[in-house]
């Protein structure tokens, strides 16, 4: 079998990253693969800069028709990232019909629907194995091995930033923005962290799994995304009391042909595996009809392991080429034509339990006020907690509520009335509590 | 495109999962496949018995040539379990050209050699997902996305019966007798539960992921296997102590060429994912040399788990050979004849830290006479906790001492030792413990 040749768009820190582990494990992939990988071409705007990896000079080009237009180049890895020129470069290739690796969620969150069709008219493969959970090999597990099972639920921790955020907070006792400061010195954070701590680069992921689970369909803008710049140090210390850890949590659910998907801080409990993922790893949680409850943990990021995920892409590629196979499968594991358009379930109809934790001054009739107002709401308390307090200190107290499961609609209606009262002296902070992950 | 026909041979619990499943989501597989899988015949010596599934009379039969002589049938699922006539029945089955789906490890372990040289000589699949951790993925992932990666190590949870055992040992401070009784009164333990409590199933698991992970044959009775049955109420209180949990581990590690394989009772960190793995769930994790540390975990046996990563193997097969293709991936993921012969490292060479505790008579000097014997050994003693003791009770003490580094035939010798001394009251108890699982 004649080598597979391969041209990478993109050459930063992820392509580095290939173009290593290719050198390095060429004879292992060989031996795997019954042909070598090569990487025949490299286009970058930059080709000068030195990447920390070396590379014949006739590799580098930055003209990427020079990987369009080379009939030799069978696979395109697209490593450019965002929306444009990223999305053009990747139609480019599959029109001159090519297989795609890519690592962009954000173009797949957004557009990926454009680019499986076109990939279903040339009848190539767009594998992005790299885009969910870095290294961890969760989407081929989806549309692989577990692809006989009707997913119900997926949860994952999948930004290393707020995790690694959310543990500084939980081991040190600090607050968000000092721990956000001492991540950016660091550079465990980005000098903009917004698209990391506002959730929108988990939001990217969840849509990606949203539509591999569920086989359907979801318009991005449908994902209810909350960020962590909101969770306090004195919300990780009463979620510890409870037993719980606070988490960036990407939640999907299927229930009665309605999709949930939403991005928020989550409260785990502290025995589930889950609740001891930290630092910059990732987990990725799903249960299937027959498999049951499944976990995935491993690095989200960073350049060997992405390297992994876009590699182990090529060798399940170019595996189906030595056997002489076209298209083995499809973009989302699914037949063309049968990916699903169901609907996402409104923030408002969603049922969760909650922590409230509320600032009030220490007067009679205030928890009364407090239980009352979410009585009319159709909440009922399971637990509460009001910290000690001397009598003549006017500052406020915390009073902190675990609720029963209550429509996500009445919580927000009972807030907002709440924190009209006089007695409250800010703002109510809310968090949702997820116990089912056995 | 036609219809992919199965033959199933045996008919137990797995069999009517198997059944139930490509029953249920027919139309979910087919939407993936793009083909139907249809369970033609199953073989079985007993064919009249309930399987609490409805089957077509004419699909069963008690004569397997009804499956090896049906030139329709392109893949057969084993799942008669043990060696004979099983090893027969799958020969049979590829000499007739026929893919192999099976879930038997114990065949894997002893006989995978001559099976995967069969189906090479007759360029059909053999895939064994079900044959280690139940539903879990994890072999799918080793030989697919992750094939890129040298693994310098593998750790597995793999055996529901000892991980109830030990959970509820942990959890009620109870003796392992004790429990072993509640457990077979429950059905979570065998009758005779030695082949699981005694490690064997565990090391069968452990050789085919060292064989897929290190790209080695390994001699079955190579691998070190110890049980649970010896390790006490108190081992699992002290272990706590510590800061740690006992799990019965396999561990499969890859250093300078040799390696280890071993199945013994080992103390995993507190707050290590692997140390939440409770009951009858299952965890494996590896590390490659570009993935960094993955784990991956689930329930680790049961009808529903087991058949999901069987008709799993059946999906990816169906999908091959709908998109035209033979063979797409070798048996062990790797070309034929790329398979090593590594050695064995021998056990009495492993290093590892211990807990030891002895039981002594508390008597002047006993602690020193100890410590001299554990130095002479070049043991040296990371900490130390002695229980506290009325004067004039004449009971032995425990003293239990955590290890720095060790050789382990070095601890054997300073144990041999030191359990002839007059005031050693009992055998000493030695627990390996396993701290880099970051």
């Amino acid at each position: 079998m004649n080598d597979i040749k391969v041209g990478l768009i993109g050459f930063g820190n992820i392509g580095a990253g290939v173009v290593k582990l290719l050198r390095e494990n060429a004879e292992l992939i060989r031996g795997k693969v019954g042909a070598g990988i090569i990487l025949k071409r490299i286009a970058d705007r930059d080709i000068v800069k030195d990447r920390g990896v070396v590379v014949d000079p006739g590799v580098l080009t930055t003209d990427v028709n020079d990987i369009f237009d080379d009939p030799e180049i069978s696979v395109v890895i697209e490593l450019v990232g965002g929306y444009e020129p990223a999305k053009s470069f990747v139609l480019k290739a599959i029109e001159k019909g090519k297989h795609i690796v890519t690592a962009n969620k954000a173009l797949l969150a957004l557009h990926g629907e454009d680019i499986y069709a076109a990939a279903a008219r040339m009848n190539v493969e767009v594998q992005f194995e790299a885009a969910v959970g870095g290294g961890i090999p969760v989407l081929s597990a989806i549309k692989g091995n577990m692809a006989a099972n009707n997913f119900g639920s997926v949860f994952g921790i999948m930004n290393g930033t707020c995790n690694y955020i959310l543990t500084r907070m939980t081991q040190e006792g600090a607050d968000f923005s000092d721990v956000l400061k001492a991540a950016q010195e660091l550079g465990y954070a980005e000098p903009d962290p917004t698209f990391d701590i506002e959730g929108v680069d988990t939001a990217h992921k969840l849509a990606i799994l949203v539509t591999l689970c569920f086989g359907t369909r979801i318009d991005f803008n449908a994902i209810h995304t909350e960020g962590i710049s909101r969770i306090s140090g004195l919300d990780v210390k009463f979620a510890r009391d409870f037993g719980y850890r606070i988490k960036l949590l990407a939640i999907g659910k299927l229930i009665d042909g309605q999709v949930e998907a939403r991005v928020h801080p989550t409260m785990i409990p502290l025995h589930n595996p889950m609740a001891d993922v930290n630092g910059v790893f990732n987990a990725i949680r799903l249960t299937g009809d027959f498999v049951g409850a499944v976990m995935f943990y491993g690095r989200g990021a960073g350049q060997d392991p992405t390297a992994s995920a876009i590699v182990g892409d090529l060798i399940g590629l170019a595996r189906g080429m030595v056997a002489g196979a076209g298209r083995t499968v499809a973009p989302l594991g699914l037949l063309d034509g049968k990916v699903l358009n169901l609907p996402v379930k409104p923030m408002a109809d969603i049922v969760s339990k909650y922590m409230l934790r509320f600032s009030a001054r220490d007067l009679p009739g205030v928890l009364g006020t407090i239980a009352s107002a979410l009585g009319n709401h159709g909440i009922s308390i399971e637990s509460m907690v009001q910290t000690a307090h001397d009598a003549d200190d006017n500052s406020p107290v915390p009073i902190v509520i675990m609720t029963h499961e209550a429509v996500e609609g009445s919580i927000q209606a009972a807030l907002t009335e709440i924190d009209q009262l006089d007695f409250i002296c800010e703002k109510t902070s809310f968090i949702r509590i997820e116990d089912n992950l056995e």
